[in-house]
């Protein structure tokens, strides 16, 4: 595959025997889904804001096509629709949290609300979650810090799928970082990153073309490379970031380790092999160490360190720096981390969000189950 | 080049025309070097010990290979031997600290002290760095938090040598991340990576050879692949962790940004192209926009969130669980963030530290400027 446009060409081929369906509709049908289930007003509203996030920012692996994911999940008792979130042990600028098995989608915001009010009493706050759930996109929760002049970050740990440099077995998930900064007249900062070559969801777009990978990407049972799409159903695995040893893999698979020990270590989730699957249908890993998956939230207010107008001020300077630096001849403009998905959004708010027909068809599904219309 | 243990294939170049001195031998005279330029006892006794932590851990690009180029910097008036380092700013969790040109191997080192203080305190400590100069290796600040059951988090900006993806033109150091977690019986976890696919350490060590770079690990000034390890003296630029964006290179460059604001934006530090250049004999960048070059340094107290003896038992588990992953077959074992670096230090204190022939002269002409034996 040449240096084209990437975001673009893979939001091009999921927009392939897509339909075309509003923010607002969408937002609106999962907010009911989530109350069907039983979670409160507030609270569904709240997890469905997450969940398009990711269809708005153009990451369609996780927003709607996640939906009757999550219901499932629900429905084999692994989600609890009413969960009572709780500290359980806090200092100035640190909590740890029980989620109680709720939407991750939720906790994660809540735990997030914590860090940003330590943050505002003692410069930053940190919060690591046990007995969570998958949480959507982790740009979503790091971006919750932007409008209090904050910087935010969000990881979680996530089913392992992840081969660590030099091994076969899958010990880590995709564990992705995001960090959101505020600028001044310019738009926010915004890396959110799998800490593997490709995000799990790249994959799936593949599988549905029946398309190969690019190498570097997965690994088959015998930790060969791979260009498989459907390696992961064969024994293969997703590979760190880096590749291969050569590349970098051990920093991908320091990175993904990183995120785990942040969020489950701390916390006193589970880790590793150990975090539980999100489809339903794969039983939980045997002698599970901690509860259920784990995430790690903080908030660093900026003017801790110093004035938020010379931060700015400089933040501005930086960012138009990047967008400005020399392209290479026949490619695209130099991005600014966020600039793919804030482009994606503006466009999606616009003209709407493209669906996958068979994810029109689970949406369907969901709507009849509940008998509500879509 | 096929997947080896590269490591110490890696160790086994740089011992190639090289000699062996012991540690305390190199320690002392690093100390001695550091005392003639005017540093107080205190200072060249920590100077020398980040320094030479590099040679321990095998990271021969950053330890006693340097030491001539830190006295350079304090001949042209770019290192103060006798920084008056200050807080600017302060939090209870947070403070931005002015390294008044000093060394930035002692700067970091006090940087991390008022970090751990703070999260004795409030839980966590952040420091942000500004007016600093090259800290060594990021693995050692971060390891000082270990002592204290404490995470410790490291980060650099550096001289531009980096070019984003999509872009020619050089705009990031190797900018990188040092994360040390304590454990149980198991030795900590200690990641500590560039945010390039290699460290420019790896460029300077094929370059002395005049062996090809694997592709993916540099560009040239066009923005092509190149496998020409000294390509930057002639336009070209190191790639971002990824290599290119097919295999991630954007994350790379997200990361590598991410040490950026943390160390530079939040401080008032130089950032991006106007970081200054470690070698002496290279002009400052006009128009620079902050003050030396910027460090980020964290502590994180364990028992923040759990009890130690929890996480310790579940970091145990955890490391325990890596190091038996199945490894691919015809491949070394399955390694933890540390072990590498762990294993050659063990080694190179009980069989002394190769030092190559052209740093043996280099320490010798430094012997003589300061009229002290070597």
């Amino acid at each position: 595959m040449p240096r084209i446009i990437p975001g673009l060409f893979y939001l091009f081929l999921c927009s392939m025997s897509a339909s075309n369906y509003s923010y607002s509709k969408l937002l609106d049908f999962a907010t009911t889904i989530f109350k069907s289930i039983g979670c409160s007003q507030p609270h569904a509203e709240r997890a469905a804001k997450a969940l398009l996030a990711a269809d708005l920012r153009g990451i369609d692996s996780h927003g709607i096509a996640r939906l009757s994911g999550y219901v499932r999940l629900w429905e084999v008792k692994r989600v609890n629709a009413t969960p009572q979130i709780k500290i359980l042990h806090e200092t100035p600028s640190t909590a740890v949290m029980d989620g109680d098995s709720g939407l991750g989608l939720i906790v994660a915001q809540e735990a997030m609300r914590v860090a940003i009010q330590k943050a505002k009493t003692v410069g930053t706050g940190w919060v690591s979650v046990q007995h969570s759930n998958h949480f959507g996109i982790a740009g979503y929760h790091a971006m919750l810090a932007l409008e209090h002049d904050m910087i935010g970050i969000a990881m979680t740990n996530a089913s392992p799928l992840v081969a660590p440099t030099f091994s076969i077995d899958k010990m880590l998930g995709t564990n992705p970082i995001a960090v959101a900064a505020p600028a001044g007249k310019e738009p926010p900062f915004v890396a959110d990153l799998a800490t593997t070559t490709a995000a799990n969801g790249k994959l799936e777009i593949l599988q549905r073309k029946n398309l190969p990978t690019p190498s570097g990407w997965v690994q088959d049972e015998n930790g060969n490379d791979s260009t498989d799409a459907h390696i992961l159903k064969k024994g293969g695995a997703l590979l760190p970031l880096g590749g291969d040893r050569e590349h970098g893999s051990h920093k991908g698979y320091a990175l993904g380790a990183i995120v785990d020990l942040f969020s489950a270590l701390l916390s006193g989730a589970n880790y590793a092999p150990w975090v539980p699957p999100f489809p339903a249908y794969v039983p939980m890993p045997p002698q599970q160490p901690g509860k259920g998956i784990g995430h790690f939230l903080g908030a660093i207010r900026v003017d801790a360190f110093r004035t938020t107008e010379e931060y700015k001020k400089d933040m501005d300077h930086w960012i138009s720096g990047f967008r400005n630096a020399k392209p290479i001849q026949g490619q695209q403009a130099v991005l600014v981390p966020g600039d793919p998905e804030r482009i994606a959004s503006e466009e999606r708010l616009k003209n709407g969000i493209p669906v996958h027909q068979d994810v029109v068809k689970d949406l369907h599904s969901l709507a009849e189950k509940f008998s509500i219309a879509f």
